[in-house]
C-alpha cells in the first residue's frame, strides 16, 4: 500500500474478529480484494512471500514420497461429465470456457474446481502393472468455483490461487484406507509446524467429497468460534477408477480397478494462520514462515553511524546464518517501526541503542511480548534461535489452550444451541443419517463429523435417545 | 510412462529434429502430450523437477529487486478492452469464459493471455507518489492463447503453465528504457547459466508488443537452423498508464504518468535447453538444473552387496554435499541403466566396480563422453563439482560455435533465401518500414530486427539498394 495508507491503517480489536480479519490483510500487505472480480484478490508481495514458506513446508513433507507434476486447468466437458456423483458435487459451481477469439469451442471447458476429471484420464495411461503401484503425486494449481454464497479472502474464494491437491492410487483399499491415514498424519504435523492444533473428524456421508466412499477433515476453530476446514482427505475407492478405467494388472496377470485417493489443502490455511495467531497489534508469526523473522531498529541517541555500523554487523552475522533480516534504518520513530514490524509479525525484534553497544548485549522483543537482553557476541545467533523455538512453543500452546476452552461436550439440545453460539459442541450421536440431519436442524449448526480416537462412555442420543458411545462435533462453519 | 513403454522407446538422431524432440519429451518424461486438449500438456514429475530447477534461477536474478507476487487469471471484459492496441493484438486468442454453473455471466472473464489487464488497474491503487517508484513485480503463472497455428509442446502451447511475467514503473522514459537494458543483461544471464547463447535484437516496429514503444527479444538458433523467441522486454512508456490512469505525484507535487516496461520468459526455455544440448542418446543437461546430476551405478562382479555399500556411502557423502544424487541398484543391466540416464541428461554418471574399490577409486562418464578416474576419498566431492564447471563450459561453447555457424552475412536475395532454409541471415536492410516487408516477402523468413552492440560497415540494402550501416537478423521462425 502507499506510504499514506499505511499511516492510516488502524487495526480494530481482534474481539470484532470480522473486520480486525478484513483489516489486517490490508495492514500486514496479504492480500489486496480491491480487484474488479468478486472473490479474486492480488497476493501483495508480503503476502506472496508468507505463502511461500508456508508451502515450502507442505512441499517438504509430500516430497519424501510423492512427485510433484502438474496437470492442466482446463478440462474438457466431455470427461468432466464421466463421474456422475463428482459432477453432481460441482455442476452448480464450475466455470466454463465457450469461447476461443471470436469462435464458439466445440467443447466446453471447464475451469477445474478440483482435477480429479483432469488426472484420472491420465493415470490410465500412466499406470499399468502393479509396479506401477502406489503411484502418488501433488500439484499446486489455481483451482476455481462458482460461488455464489458470500465470498472472504482466503476462504471462500472464486480463484483459490494456491490448491495443493495429492492424488494416489494403490493395489488394495486397505492400503489406500491408510494412505488416507498417512495423509492426515501429514496434515496434523503440517498445521504443527504453524503452531496449530487441529480437529479431526470423520465428515458424515451427507458430507463427503463428492465421489469417495469417506472424508477425513481438519477443522480450526476461528476467533469466533466458527470453524474453517483447513485440509481433507478422501478415500475415493474405486468409483473413479471404474469411470476412468484405472487398471492394473496384478501379480497373477490379472487386471484389476486401482483404488485411490486424494487429498487436499488451499490458502485456507494462511487464513487459519492468521486468524489463530493473530492480536491486536497485527499478525503474529512463526518463525519458520515469518517473512522477516528478525528486524532491526537502531535506537539513535547522539552518534548515529556508530551506531547503525554495529547494526549492520548484526543483520550481516544474521544473514550469513540464513535468517532473514531486515535492519530498518529509515527515518521514522522507533515507536513508528514497532508499529510496522508488529503488524507484520515479525517474530523478533532486535532495538540496538547506545548504552547497549557499551553494555555488549542487545534487547529483544518477541513477538509475544516478552523482552530480553542478550549477548553482542558469538552466542547471539543460536540465542536467537532459541527463542524463535520458545515462540512456537507458546504459540502453539496458546491456540491449544484456546481450541480445547471452545470445545464442551453437551448433554442436551439446548446446551448445544447455546455452545456453537461460541464454539463447538461435542454432541452425542448415535451415528444414524436421521438423528445427524435433525441435530443440524434443531441445533443450527453443521455436523462436522466423529471426533476421532477419543471415545465417550456411552450416552444418549440427543434426538432418538438411544444408547451409543458415538458424538459428533458440531459447529457454525466458515 | 509405464515400464514396458520405457523400454520400446526408440530415439530418433537430433538430425531429425522434430521428431527427436517430440520423442524425448515422452522419453525423458518431460511433459505427457496425451492430455484431451490439444495444445495442454501435462508435466511428469521429472519435467516439473527440471521446469523447478530452471525457474530458480529467474527468481535468484530477479529477487535481488523485484517482488514476486500473483494476480487473479481472470480478467473482466471491461478491463480487458481498455488498451486499444493491446486487445488489437490479442481478441483473437483469448479464452472467454462465459458461464458460472449453468448461469451466464453479467461480465465475461478472460483467461489472461498475459497480464497487464489484470495488474495496471491494481497499479494504479499502488502508486501514489515518487517514493513508490520505482516498482518492480513479477509473478510465474499460467497463461492462455487460443492458437490456431499448429501447436508444438512447449514452444506453441493453448496452457502457457509457466509464464515469468515482470511488470515496473518508472518516474521516467529514461529509467524505463534503462530498466529494459537490464531486463535484457538478466535474461541474457539466465540462459548463460543454461549454457545457452542468444542472440539479441529490436524487434521491427510490426512486430513489437501490442502497446509497446518497442520491443527487444532474445532468440535462440534451434538445431534446424530455425529461431524460438525465448525472452522478450518491452518499452511500455506511458501508453498502459494513460489508459488505466497509473499517476504519480513527482517531488514538485505534480500528477505524472508513470513510465512502464513489462518483459517475459515461458517455458520455452525448456525447449531452447532441450534442443540446445540434447544429442542423439537424449537430454544433455547442465549440472545446475539437472533433477539428477549425479547417478551411481554399481558394476557387480561376485558379492554384490560390499559393492553397494560403498555406493550407499558415496551417494550418502554426495547428498550431504546437496548433490541430487541417485543410486541405481535395480536388477538391470548396467547398460540399460547407462541408457536410462542418458536418456534423462545426468550430467555425472558414476560406476563402481571390484576393480574401483580395489584401487580406491571411481570412474566417472560426464554427459558429454568424457570418461575420467577420480580418486575415492574426501577429494571426490570437489573434483565432481570441477567436472560440473567444465562440463558446462563445454556445453555453452559447443552451443556458441553451433549458433555462430548458423549465422551468415549475405549480400544478396538469393544468398539471403538460401540461407534461411538452415539458419539465420544477416541483412542489410535500410531500415526503412517498406524495404522490411519487402525483404520478408521476397526472402520468405521473419525479420526478427536490428542485431545489438555490432555495426557493419556501410552496405546497400538489398531492397532499396540505399547504404546503410544497418541490418537485420532474418530466419524461418517457430
Amino acid at each position: 500500500m502507499t506510504k499514506k495508507e499505511e499511516r492510516d491503517a488502524k487495526l480494530p480489536p481482534k474481539s470484532n474478529f470480522s473486520e480486525w480479519y478484513h483489516e489486517l490483510l490490508r495492514s500486514a500487505e496479504i492480500v489486496d480484494v480491491r480487484y474488479p472480480v468478486k472473490g479474486m484478490s492480488v497476493w501483495y508481495p508480503f503476502g506472496f512471500a508468507l505463502r511461500s514458506h508456508v508451502y515450502q513446508i507442505i512441499k517438504e513433507l509430500l516430497d519424501v514420497d510423492h512427485y510433484e507434476t502438474q496437470f492442466p486447468l482446463l478440462i474438457p466437458e466431455t470427461e468432466f461429465m464421466k463421474e456422475a456423483e463428482h459432477i453432481k458435487g460441482f455442476e452448480d459451481e464450475v466455470y466454463w470456457v465457450t469461447h476461443g477469439g471470436r469462435d464458439p469451442l466445440d467443447i466446453k471447458l471447464a475451469l477445474r474446481p478440483t482435477s480429479e476429471t483432469a488426472i484420472y484420464p491420465m493415470l490410465k495411461l500412466w499406470i499399468r502393472s502393479h509396479a506401477d503401484l502406489p503411484l502418488r503425486i501433488y500439484q499446486i494449481v489455481n483451482t476455481f468455483r462458482y460461488e455464489t454464497k458470500h465470498t472472504r479472502p482466503l476462504i471462500r474464494l472464486r480463484e483459490i490461487t494456491s490448491f495443493k491437491e495429492a492424488h494416489t492410487a494403490h493395489a488394495t483399499w486397505e492400503e489406500a484406507a491408510m494412505q488416507v491415514e498417512i495423509a492426515i498424519q501429514r496434515y496434523i504435523e503440517f498445521y504443527r509446524r504453524l503452531a496449530i492444533p487441529c480437529l479431526v473428524s470423520k465428515r458424515p456421508s451427507w458430507d463427503k467429497f463428492p465421489g469417495a466412499d469417506y472424508s477425513i477433515a481438519l477443522d480450526v476453530i476461528m476467533p469466533d468460534g466458527r470453524t474453517l476446514q483447513v485440509g481433507t482427505a478422501h478415500l475415493l475407492g474405486t468409483n473413479f477408477a471404474k469411470t476412468y478405467e484405472i487398471t492394473y494388472e496384478d501379480e497373477h496377470g490379472e487386471q484389476r480397478y486401482v483404488n485411490q485417493t486424494c487429498y487436499g489443502i488451499s490458502e485456507r490455511c494462511i487464513a487459519a494462520l492468521i486468524a489463530v495467531h493473530g492480536d491486536d497489534k497485527g499478525l503474529v508469526l512463526p518463525w519458520r514462515v515469518a517473512p522477516v523473522q528478525v528486524v532491526i531498529v537502531p535506537i539513535i541517541f547522539g552518534e548515529r553511524e556508530p551506531i547503525i555500523e554495529v547494526c549492520r554487523s548484526i543483520a550481516s552475522t544474521l544473514a550469513g546464518r540464513n535468517i532473514r533480516v531486515r535492519l530498518d534504518d529509515g527515518d521514522e520513530r522507533p515507536g513508528a517501526k514497532f508499529y510496522k514490524w508488529e503488524m507484520r509479525g515479525v517474530p523478533v525484534r532486535i532495538e540496538i541503542g547506545p548504552r547497549d553497544i557499551k553494555n555488549g548485549v542487545v534487547t529483544i522483543v518477541r513477538r509475544d511480548g516478552v523482552r530480553k537482553t542478550l549477548p553482542m557476541d558469538e552466542r547471539l545467533v543460536d540465542a536467537i534461535l532459541i527463542e524463535a523455538e520458545e515462540l512456537q512453543t507458546v504459540l502453539y500452546n496458546r491456540a491449544k489452550e484456546f481450541m480445547d476452552s471452545k470445545i464442551k461436550l453437551v448433554s442436551s439440545l439446548d446446551e448445544a444451541r447455546s455452545q456453537v453460539q461460541s464454539g463447538v459442541a461435542r454432541v452425542p450421536w448415535c451415528g444414524s443419517v436421521e438423528c445427524g440431519h435433525a441435530l443440524e436442524d434443531q441445533i443450527g449448526a453443521n455436523l462436522l463429523g466423529e471426533p476421532r480416537g477419543d471415545e465417550l462412555p456411552p450416552m444418549r442420543c440427543l434426538v432418538c435417545g438411544r444408547e451409543s458411545t458415538g458424538s459428533t462435533y458440531m459447529a457454525r462453519q466458515y
